[in-house]
This record gives C-alpha cells, structure tokens and sequence, in this order.
C-alpha cells in the first residue's frame, strides 16, 4: 500500500476503535513504571522488564492490528516500516509517526515522533537518567513482528525526556522466521 | 445539574478529550496488575497496592476533570455520585455507569456499570479469586473526592469477572473536609 493510503488507514482505524483518556493511560503507566523502579534496583533491569512487558503486549496487539486495520502481508520492510509508524503507532496511541534515517544495507530505519501520550506527565528524577522510559514501545514492536515471522532488535536512541529533539525508536531486521507448520491437535 | 446534563457533560468531554486505544490501556492494565500479583504473596495486599495507586492516580485526575468537563461544585452527594457516574466514567473509560442501591441514611451508593475495559481480557486464575482487578478505580474515586474534601470509603461488591451479573463498587461518605487555608510561602 501506498504511504498515503497507509496513513489514511490508521486514521480510519484509529476512529474506528474503541478508546479511552490519554491521561489514565499515561498514568497507569506511570505507576506501572514506579512500580518496576521499586522492585529493581538496576534501572538496566527496569528497561528490560518495559521491553518484556512489551513483547507480550506486541504479541497479543498484533492480531488486533491486523483484524481492526484489514491490512495486508507487507511485501517488504519499508512497508513494515511505514504499517508501523502510519497505522501502528496511530491506531493505539493517537498520534502521528514517520518513518527515516534507513541504515545503508535498508535493514533497520527509525520510527520518528515527537508526541508520546505515554509520557504526557513525566519527569526523569537525575538518578533514573538511564531509564528508557517507554521502552515498554519497542517491545511491543518487537513481539508484533516477531507473530508475522520477523526477527528484529529494538531500542530507543532518543528520547524527549533526555533533552532529545524528537522521540526514535531503531527497528534493525535480523531474521525472517521460516513459517512454522500448523501444530497438530495434540 | 440536572442527571440528563450530567450525562450529557459527560458525553462531550469524552469526545473532545484526547483518547488512545482500549486495548491498549487494558493490556497495560494488565501487566502492572500482574507485576504486583509477582510482587506480593497475599491478594489482599496486590488489592491494597492497586487501591493506592488508584488514589494517587485519582488526585491527579480530578483536576483534569475539573477542567474539561467544567462541571461546578456539586451541591450534595447525589449530584456528587451522579457527577462520578456520568461524567467522570465516562470521560476516562468511555464507558456508561449509573448511581444506585442507596443506603437508607442516604451517605453511600453505588457505581453500577455493565462494561469494564479494564478486565477486557480478562480471566482471573483460580487462586487469585479474592483479587479485585479493577480496584485500582476505587482509589481514583477515593482519591477524587478527597480533592473536593470529601472523605469516602469505596469498595467493590460486585465484579463480573466473578460472575456477577454487573460490577458495583460501593462509595460511602465518611465525612465532609473542612477547607484547609492556603498555606503560606514557606
């Protein structure tokens, strides 16, 4: 699909779904967040357990994503790329993202934005400067496209809660995943 | 406000408000849930963590809908339920919610509702059956109204992911708040 018509799907999808205040997302986050921050003492730890968490939000949002946006199998990964940032990101969290700085083999690319409903009220206490706050995000990047059989390695490289300009996530394809066969009935 | 413009008041702040997806905030509902289910070994404490954590959310919250909604300062409770019921369910869960099952003292009531996009995925495990999942909403309540001064206990007695018919959390006024002063500069 197109760029345009991609984004045009997200909107459609977006205003299609069911949905609830930005604020109590932001906030029940953030108490998950603090939550973690109690239990772990390594902020690494906490970054780890966001992106974990992600990977089971990821796994189960995908089927969703598919079902509620009717889009198709992507012919490659710019169209991935853009299904993420047009469609994904929109879908779910409201807000517009875009697709740049493609690494020169085109086997990872950054997935731009600047708003991030997910950090409307957030401030980084100094001692939580390496916390990548919503890492919670490229889990749940990762464990959707690991369900259409892509391998890939997530993270942040910038964040507007570091003083960065804008928000990037690095997506970088490190396998396609051969289709497993249907399990059989026991 | 009369209960049909309550409604309304409701209807429309929920429209203009800033939304993301239900999944979404259920899915991270759900993880920050489990994390405490890790966290603690008795039910009753993850019920107690949600509960506080629903009261910090609260009195963040309430300002927010002071402001949107601009609804004024109730002149009773029943105004004050009602206002709980229709405007502010709605606004953040974008779910109906109705007032009932008054006391016969007329100082508690209940919060009645039939959709609960917290638990949309929901199923709880046998052993958790003394968890109330969505407690986390008593405490927005409670920590809501001790913003406008008012003093509650707010429980929930009825929950369909236990198997009841609709899900009732139980809000009684313990006391009404004298105003404090502003305090001084320092």
């Amino acid at each position: 699909m197109a760029r345009q018509s991609l984004q045009a799907v997200g909107d459609a999808t977006f205003a299609r779904c069911e949905r609830v205040s930005t604020e109590l997302l932001a906030l029940t986050y953030g108490s998950f967040v603090r939550q973690l921050m109690q239990d772990y003492e390594e902020v690494e730890d906490v970054n780890r357990q966001l992106d974990s968490t992600g990977y089971n939000i990821g796994v189960r949002l995908v089927e969703d994503l598919l079902a509620k946006s009717r889009v198709g199998p992507c012919a490659n990964l710019k169209e991935t790329a853009e299904t993420i940032a047009k469609v994904g990101v929109k879908m779910y969290l409201g807000a517009g993202a875009s697709v740049g700085n493609w690494s020169a083999d085109e086997k990872s690319f950054g997935v731009i934005f600047e708003e991030n409903p997910l950090a409307e009220f957030v401030e980084l206490p100094e001692e939580w400067g390496g916390l990548w706050y919503s890492n919670v995000m490229c889990g749940v990047i990762r464990g959707g496209l690991e369900m259409v059989n892509m391998k890939v390695e997530c993270r942040f490289v910038k964040d507007r809660l570091k003083g960065d300009d804008v928000n990037e996530i690095r997506v970088s394809l490190h396998e396609i995943l051969m289709e497993q066969p249907p399990k059989g009935e026991d």
